[in-house]
C-alpha cells in the first residue's frame, strides 16, 4: 500500500496535517492528536514518518525539508529529541502504539490501542550520561503507581543503543523466627567478636548471624548494632568498657562512613524478618535470603539491595552494572533509601 | 600426632620460641623466622599456632594468654591484624606455605615451600572498606612483575569473607584493517549523524563504526573525533561551520565531562588494531573486540575496559562488582589509566 506522500506543514514544535490525515494516520495508526483543522503530529512522529515516506513537510518559507533538515531544525527545537526520535522508533517498529505523555511518552499493551485499552507503560527517556536524581526517579514511579500504569525508563546509550528498564516500589518481606540471647563481644578494630561458643552456634545456626572463625562468630558492624539495641548480645570495647548501642553507633560511624544509613535498611530488613549477608561479592550493601532454615543449606538469596541517600544521584551506567549483575545472579536489585520510613525501589530489565 | 604445645613469649610484635621449635614448627611446616635464639613467630603466625594448640603464649608478665587476650592485644599492636590473620588462615587451611612479606605474605605455590622453590604471589590484604589509590595497586604490580611474581589481592569483608583477586599488567591488540574516508557528518545535540548512505555502509561494515539508523550512520563522539583525526570525516555543526579536532573535542567536553580521558583510551585501543565500542549495558566504558569481520556476525567481546584517572581511588566493592560482572559474560575487565602512555591493569578473579 504505497500512497502518495501526505503534505503537511512545521509549526514550530508541530507539523499540521489536513483533516485527509486523520483517517490515513490516526485511525489507522493512531499517529498525532486530533485538532479542529485536523492532526497534530509531534516533530519525533513526524520525523518517523518521513523516514518512511508517509508525508512530506514544508518549512515556515514554504520550501519543502529532506529528513536531515527536519531532524536538524527538530534537534535544535527540543532537547532530547534524536533519544525520544530512536525510541519512538524502536517501540514502533516493535509494534506498539506509542503516544507522546508525560514524561515523554504512553505504549499501550500488546493488541491494544487508544480507544480501547488503557496505556500499560509511561515511558521516561533518559541519556546514559545524564545523571539522574532519585526524585526523579521515585516520583514518575509513584504518579505511575497511582495511574495504575507501570513506569518504562528507555536509557539511550552514545551509540543509541536502548536498554529499557521498570522501576517499581516494592515491601520484602521474610519469616525467619525471632533472636535468642548470645553473650558476650568484643568490637576489635573493626569488627566485633563474640566468643561464648554456644551463643556463637545458636546465633549462627536460627538467624544466620555472623562468619564462624573457629568456636567464635565474628559479626559485622550493622549485626552487632542490631542484636545490641535487641538486647541479645553485650558488648565491650578492648579495655573492656560497655558500649551501649548510642556509644557503638558513634563509633561504627568512625569505622564505616555510611553506617547510619546502612544500619537504618539493614534494621528495617531484619525486622521484616528477612536475613541480612553482605553484598561485597556482588557490589552491593546486601544480599538479602527470605529464610535461611540451617547454615549448612543456604538457599539462593532473592535480592540484593544497596543504600543510597536520599538525595543521591544515579549514574546510568552504574544502575546497569548493577541491574545486570544481579539479573546474572537470578536476584532482583533493590535501591533503598529513606522517605516516609526505609523504601525500596526495584529497578529490572524489560525486554519490549 | 597430638604433642605438647610449645612455650613462647610475647615480647611486642613477635612470638619467640625456643631452639626446639626450629624442628618442629619450621622444619616442618615453615612457620617463623629462625633467629639466634630460636624462632620468631608474628602475631598472625602466633595466633594461627594458638588456636591450633600447638604453642603456648605466655605474657609480659609471665602469666599465660588466651587466644582471646592474644588476639585483643594483637589487634591493638597491629593495624590490620584481623584481615591479616583471616587472609593468613585461609591461605594455611588451604595447604599453602605462606610466610610474612612485602606488601604482606608470600605464598608458595602447591607442592613448594621455602628453600626449594621461590614464591609464587606477593599478597596485598585490604579491608573491602579501605578506599585503595590506583598507584597503591600500580606499584605492587610493577614491583611483582619485576620481581616475577604475581600479584594476589585478598579483600576481606565485613564478615570476613575473602575474595582473592590477581592485577597485572596487560598490552591488548587485535587485528583491524585500516579505515576509508566516508564523507560529511553534522554534530546535534550531543551525536554526530553521517548523512552518506556508502560511506556509511562501508564504515560500520569494515570498521563496526557507529549505529545504522536508515541508510544513517549515528556516531559517538569518541568515534567521531577518531575519525576526524585521521581525517575520514568531514563534520559540521547545526549551523553548517566546520569543526577541526580541537574545536570539536571542545564541544565534546561539554557534552561529556570526561571526554578527553576517555578519547585518548579510545584513540590508543583503536591504534591497536581493535575495535571499541561502548560498554554502557555491561556499566564500563568501553567493550573490545579483537575483530570484527563483518556486523552481521559479530563475536564475542574479549575486554571490557573502563577509563579512570592517574589519582583515581577504587572503592572495593565496586572492583568486584566489574570484575564479577565481567567474568559472568566471560570477558578480561581491563581498567586503563594514562601513565607513561595509555596503561592497562587487568584485575581477575582468583581462587586459590
Amino acid at each position: 500500500m504505497q500512497q502518495e506522500p501526505l503534505p503537511g506543514k512545521l509549526h514550530g514544535r508541530h507539523v499540521r496535517m489536513g483533516t485527509e490525515a486523520v483517517r490515513e494516520l490516526y485511525d489507522q495508526s493512531y499517529f498525532g492528536k486530533r485538532v479542529r483543522e485536523g492532526l497534530d503530529l509531534s516533530l519525533v512522529e513526524a520525523a518517523y514518518l518521513l523516514d518512511r515516506s508517509r508525508i512530506q513537510v514544508s518549512g515556515t518559507r514554504g520550501s519543502p525539508l529532506d529528513f536531515r533538515a527536519l531532524f536538524e531544525q527538530a534537534s535544535a527545537a527540543e532537547k532530547g529529541f534524536e533519544f525520544r526520535y530512536v525510541v519512538y522508533k524502536d517501540l514502533r517498529e516493535r509494534g506498539y502504539y506509542v503516544q507522546p505523555g508525560v514524561p515523554d511518552f504512553r505504549v499501550y499493551p500488546r493488541g491494544g490501542h487508544p480507544g480501547k485499552t488503557p496505556a500499560e507503560f509511561y515511558v521516561s527517556v533518559v541519556s546514559e550520561r545524564t545523571p539522574l536524581p532519585l526524585a526523579d526517579l521515585a516520583e514518575p514511579v509513584r504518579v505511575a503507581g497511582q495511574m495504575r500504569k507501570r513506569l518504562m525508563l528507555a536509557v539511550v546509550d552514545e551509540e543509541s543503543d536502548i536498554t529499557y528498564y521498570e522501576a517499581r516500589e516494592k515491601a520484602p518481606s521474610g519469616s525467619m523466627p525471632k533472636e535468642e540471647p548470645a553473650g558476650l563481644a568484643t568490637l576489635l578494630e573493626d569488627r566485633v567478636v563474640l566468643w561464648d561458643p554456644q551463643g556463637s552456634e545458636r546465633l549462627h545456626r536460627d538467624g544466620f548471624y555472623g562468619q564462624p572463625v573457629g568456636g567464635r562468630l565474628q559479626l559485622s558492624l550493622v549485626e552487632s548494632a542490631y542484636l545490641l539495641e535487641k538486647g541479645l548480645i553485650k558488648l565491650v570495647d578492648r579495655q573492656g568498657a560497655e558500649l551501649d548501642v548510642e556509644e557503638f553507633g558513634r563509633r561504627a560511624s568512625t569505622i564505616e562512613n555510611d553506617f547510619d544509613m546502612k544500619y537504618r535498611v539493614y534494621r528495617d530488613l531484619r525486622n521484616r524478618r528477612l536475613v541480612v549477608k553482605t553484598g561485597f561479592k556482588f557490589g552491593t550493601h546486601f544480599r538479602v535470603y527470605k529464610r535461611v532454615d540451617a547454615p549448612q543449606k543456604v538457599p539462593h538469596s532473592e535480592y540484593l539491595v544497596h543504600t543510597v541517600s536520599a538525595d543521591h544521584v544515579f549514574h546510568l551506567p552504574v544502575i546497569s552494572r548493577a541491574v545486570r549483575l544481579a539479573h546474572s545472579v537470578r536476584k532482583a536489585m533493590l535501591f533503598a533509601y529513606q522517605g516516609d520510613g526505609v523504601r525500596y525501589m526495584e529497578v529490572r530489565r524489560l525486554k519490549p
